[in-house]
């Protein structure tokens, strides 16, 4: 494999700094779930934790390093998962976070970050214009920009996950792990620790239709934006890629895949009815992935991460019909 | 301490016999339930593996002693979650297993035990019938008849959720454990190790009040039976307390209460809303006893163990107006 921005023994060194609550999440065989899919179904459930979602491991590297620094105070934009994970691991450390996101972001997230004590700071768009807004900030208040994805410490707090996947994975099993892809440090992170340890395993990542651009990109080898997203997916609708992103997700993704929203719903509904999981829709953009394309993993190995849970219950309601 | 039938020495062994799947499940606080109940809400979650529950801790004990030995073949009477766990452990080690259940019980914990491959057999009564026939079914083969609560392979399994709480636990933080009290299982295994290595620990049991009888058992130190129970805590509707157990109960618990229907229906409806997990009533029991009795744990560290979710999703519907 060609070099990326990861490496390996800086993976294993944020292994050390993050909470433990974050860390060795269950990995488990889903076997309700089998017979609807035709693939042996591996859950990495990332929702049991105090922010239920993956982002805690990557805000805890970011966190730790500015405990130890000069700088106290860091700006982020986020779908929501990302803010409260950095307004969690910022709490205790007495740092000072300020998070920027979109007024239609799911509004349990807000209520979150909220909740521990982080600055929110509403745009009146998307998640780009959280982006945009952020980096003003950083930039006025001469403070860090966390930028999910592009800021290697958000890849390689993702990529613990990968560390705890390796040992479980048996590769005579034709193995595949699929990834939720939005801003991709979940993807580049995980896949480069799959990669380099485990290169048996087919690396997929997954994206919803109604938020294409990075899959695309990854397809073309060039960074493709699109004008706006369509998908209830919140959590990975990104519109511009970020090209230093693209070019790790080109050295260690198999594939990259499109599902329909109606595929995440069926998949939300499985997850509920057949594991007992209430997920947000990104969490079961791997089971999607699946109802879209069996013969491809018919009788495979296949393990998908549930990244999140964080999920405003009134619009869950309505795509699982609760 | 008096002495008890437990012994620390036999819950590490059990420890080591156990899939690692079982072991290290999430302890995380959950913040948003906190303004809702007064306290610090830290929960124990058994629900993320194979088989949705924390019988699987004893039935590897059980199930690794019987691949050991010239006996091939096991019968238990269980409401669901005990069968399914002993199938499960049973099935990779060539084990013929038989479980008894009531025609009542949750429909769900009846599919799972028919697919992992075991012998479903349903009476026409109540848990309590199951476990004679369950007996009879045992005597008249001559196979092992498993026990719940009664053989201690069920409680050292159970316990080794204790050695994981004990470290996570201050003793200055006025911590109280509450347990779901069924056969009793849970409570004299985890009680035992709590009071064992953490006696600052407030172990309390909690238990319907339509299915009291281990509760009254328990303040009037003599077994007391019941002649029928009414909850739709299905895993813990016992009628008649095991006089062993009770005996364990009465040194190791420091308080056993009862909570009505409608704060166990609150507490899943609050455990849904505010933490995204999906669970059977009998893991609601804990959230239950807080809502019923909020002065007495106000400001504490309060530790409750999400003991299974397997649950009928139609009659979930109905109790959380999903």
């Amino acid at each position: 494999m060609q070099r990326t921005r990861l490496d390996l023994d800086r993976i294993r060194a944020a292994r050390k700094v993050i909470d433990p609550v974050f860390l060795d999440s269950p990995l488990y065989r889903c076997e309700a779930l089998e017979p609807l899919l035709g693939c042996a179904v591996n859950i990495k459930l990332e929702t049991a934790n105090p922010v239920r979602s993956f982002k805690g491991r990557g805000t805890e590297v970011v966190a730790s390093q500015l405990a130890g620094s000069d700088s106290r105070a860091v700006v982020c934009a986020s779908a929501g998962n990302l803010g409260q994970a950095l307004a969690w691991s910022s709490r205790d450390r007495g740092l000072d976070v300020t998070v920027v996101a979109s007024r239609f972001a799911t509004a349990t997230k807000l209520d979150r970050i909220r909740a521990l004590g982080a600055k929110l700071e509403l745009v009146d768009g998307d998640h780009e214009l959280a982006r945009e807004r952020a980096a003003a900030i950083a930039q006025y208040d001469g403070i860090r920009l966390l930028e999910d994805s592009l800021d290697l410490e958000t890849c390689e707090g993702a990529a613990t996950i990968g560390l705890e996947l390796v040992p479980r994975i048996d590769p005579s099993s034709r193995p595949a792990v699929l990834i939720a892809l939005g801003g991709g440090a979940l993807a580049t992170g995980v896949g480069y620790v799959l990669k380099t340890l485990a290169p048996a395993v087919e690396v997929i990542c997954v994206q919803p239709l109604g938020a294409p651009a990075l899959t695309h990109s990854w397809h073309q080898r060039r960074v493709v934006t699109t004008d706006a997203t369509n998908t209830i997916a919140d959590g990975v609708a990104g519109r511009i890629p970020i090209p230093e992103v693209l070019d790790d997700l080109l050295l260690v993704a198999d594939d990259a895949v499109l599902v329909q929203e109606a595929s995440i719903i069926t998949g939300l509904r499985m997850l509920l009815d057949h594991a007992g999981l209430v997920v947000e829709p990104s969490a079961a953009l791997g089971i999607a992935a699946v109802l879209e394309d069996r013969d491809r993993f018919a009788g495979r190995q296949v393990f998908t991460i549930v990244c999140g849970s964080n999920v405003d219950l009134d619009k869950y309601r309505g795509w699982v019909s609760l």
